[in-house]
């Protein structure tokens, strides 16, 4: 019997016609034309996805379970997604909505919740961070504003996921900038705040970045494994295991693979220490309840993999810090960026608010 | 004045509330923050996203048009899609409709339909093309019905997309192996059949690969540009001004960015010199004017780029090729995959039927 996954899919369709789009969605997503042409056994016995079970959701909607062949997959972190919902992803009326592991397949995140916490001296309390922003500003303000999150005591300080290698604001002359003004800052407030700069390119173009932000005493960095490719992303967790990687949901979409199964799952399969996602109550659309599952399934045992810290952004306030913390607890990093910005010259004060106002709602 | 793309969304929203959901859309696609927070007027005059257009679609849809800083991108391919539509992915409601450039950014396809052409010495007609499958298959089998399709006169054989580098079937035995039967049957038909194998991985594996298919006598290949990462493709067509890349549809959805402007435009740009997607009346959901609309967008004069030649798949048949030539034209690469394999032991004289077709039903 060959290992396989169990792909759950969310299929829209009729009862008279969902035993056939179910065996269409198991040979898509592996041989991918008509079992009648196949002449090789073992391909049939072995390789042909196969429907395991089929159930009426109501409302139009069928579960779908197909379990996939893990062999088709090998070690590569791309074929993985293009196994899973490659050809698939084209039918509209289709979600990927779970997928067990017959066995973790990667080896996952490198620190986890717990590394990121050793780093920060904080083992209980739910952790801080906010974002460096707008791009096109000059370095030496990038750099001011960097060192006054430091001073208002945040755990992490991420580059905002626009911020590439543009002419205006090079990888090579902020990342060292903000790096110096973190660590400065740092010393004086006696906290140990990471900066992790925003990765972009090709791997070739990620690999030297990292090689500046280490240069620079960093030890974290953002990517988007959605733009950069889930392969490139592996290799770039397995070639710094010192580095602790934060995903950034750009480009995951929200309507085709379910948000708990691509960004708390599936990111953190992939190498995600922590998997930032767009919260209810900010500037999008996710439900109370998906982010509560999406929250879940980054922290869960599974497999043995280190769980990834849920980080809900997107429009959360100093307002709403008890409140977010009532729904995620402590195993959270709570992210303010722009709203955090909008202090201003008063920016150090703020975030020490911010700062405040999670460890004083947190447990201890 | 910056010079500035003109990205195209199409929101789901009110008369009451579509100027603010414009705006926020302008935002988030360029600073990500709120503009009361940005201290530097260059920012905010060349950096942040101006609403240029709204116009009401009718049912509760807006065409809202958006001008994104050129800067912003800079030269890389992935940070052209995070910038488009990264964060506003997450929003269900909104589709990227449509983009336009202020200059080209990117150098597109090295050769397009009329490299291709020359490559094969045809001049008008519509071309051939089929899928080499399935994955699992011994590389002996595969090598065999490469050798088939070839010897019934197909102008293209590419690698199921599936097919990566997995253990039973790895790159570096099955490429070889095929590549010279195609060869090798090549010199009996007098015809110069390509064989394109499907790249997987991190850009350093495709790299590699790429280099085991030109020692092995190769011009193409075939990349899934949503999983590999848009950067990676523009690297690979960069460095590989000799190869004819075949753009495949794996994770290109059907319902977040519209496929003529992601397949037919984008993957264009970003240099796929031949675009497969699946036509209707086939095993996927594109509409005809869909389809129509990819093909035109793939061909047409736009920046000078060289054009793609489009690629109709997908559950095509050989009793279809009068119609579907009808349809799009000898511009066209016709892919028949699964259905000529179901003809097993006759393959080559089934192949021969499908370039008979497709010759006499093009002009010439």
């Amino acid at each position: 019997m060959p290992a396989r996954l169990q792909a759950t899919y969310h299929v829209r369709a009729d009862a008279r016609t969902i035993a056939a789009r179910a065996q269409g969605i198991a040979v898509e997503q592996s041989v991918e034309m008509p079992l009648g042409a196949i002449t090789d056994d073992a391909v049939l016995r072995d390789v042909v996805g196969e429907v395991q079970d089929i159930a009426d959701l109501g409302n139009g909607v069928f579960t779908v379970r197909i379990g996939l062949a893990a062999a088709t997959i090998g070690d590569d972190a791309g074929q993985l997604l293009n196994m899973l919902f490659g050809n698939t992803s084209l039918h509209d009326d289709v979600t990927l909505h779970d997928v067990e592991l017959p066995s973790p397949l990667f080896p996952g995140p490198s620190h986890g919740e717990p590394g990121m916490r050793a780093r920060l001296g904080a083992a209980t309390r739910a952790l801080t961070c906010s974002a460096l922003k707008p791009q096109g500003a000059p370095v030496a303000l990038l750099a001011h504003l960097a060192a006054q999150f430091t001073l208002g005591g945040i755990d992490w300080i991420k580059d905002d996921h626009g911020m590439a290698d543009q002419p205006y604001g090079r990888f090579a002359d902020r990342v060292p900038a903000c790096a110096d003004a973190v660590h400065e800052a740092s010393r004086r407030t006696g906290h140990p705040t990471r900066y992790a700069p925003s990765l972009s390119g090709t791997l070739e173009t990620m690999r030297r970045q990292l090689a500046l932000a280490r240069a620079a005493g960093l030890d974290s960095a953002v990517i988007a494994p959605m733009v950069a490719g889930f392969a490139t992303m592996q290799a770039l967790v397995r070639e710094n295991p010192d580095f602790v990687f934060l995903a950034h949901p750009s480009m995951a979409g929200a309507a085709r693979i379910a948000p708990p199964l691509l960004i708390g799952r599936l990111f953190r399969l992939v190498g995600a220490d922590a998997v930032v996602f767009p919260s209810h109550g900010g500037r999008f659309g996710y439900t109370p309840q998906t982010c509560a599952d999406l929250a879940a399934r980054a922290r869960q045992d599974w497999h043995g993999l280190a769980p990834a810290i849920p980080v809900p952004a997107g429009g959360m306030t100093l307002a709403r810090v008890g409140e977010i913390l009532d729904f995620y607890g402590p195993h959270t990093m709570v992210l303010i960026g722009g709203s955090l910005l909008e202090a201003r010259e008063r920016l150090a004060a703020e975030t020490a608010a911010f700062t405040r106002a999670v460890a004083t709602n947190s447990p201890r």
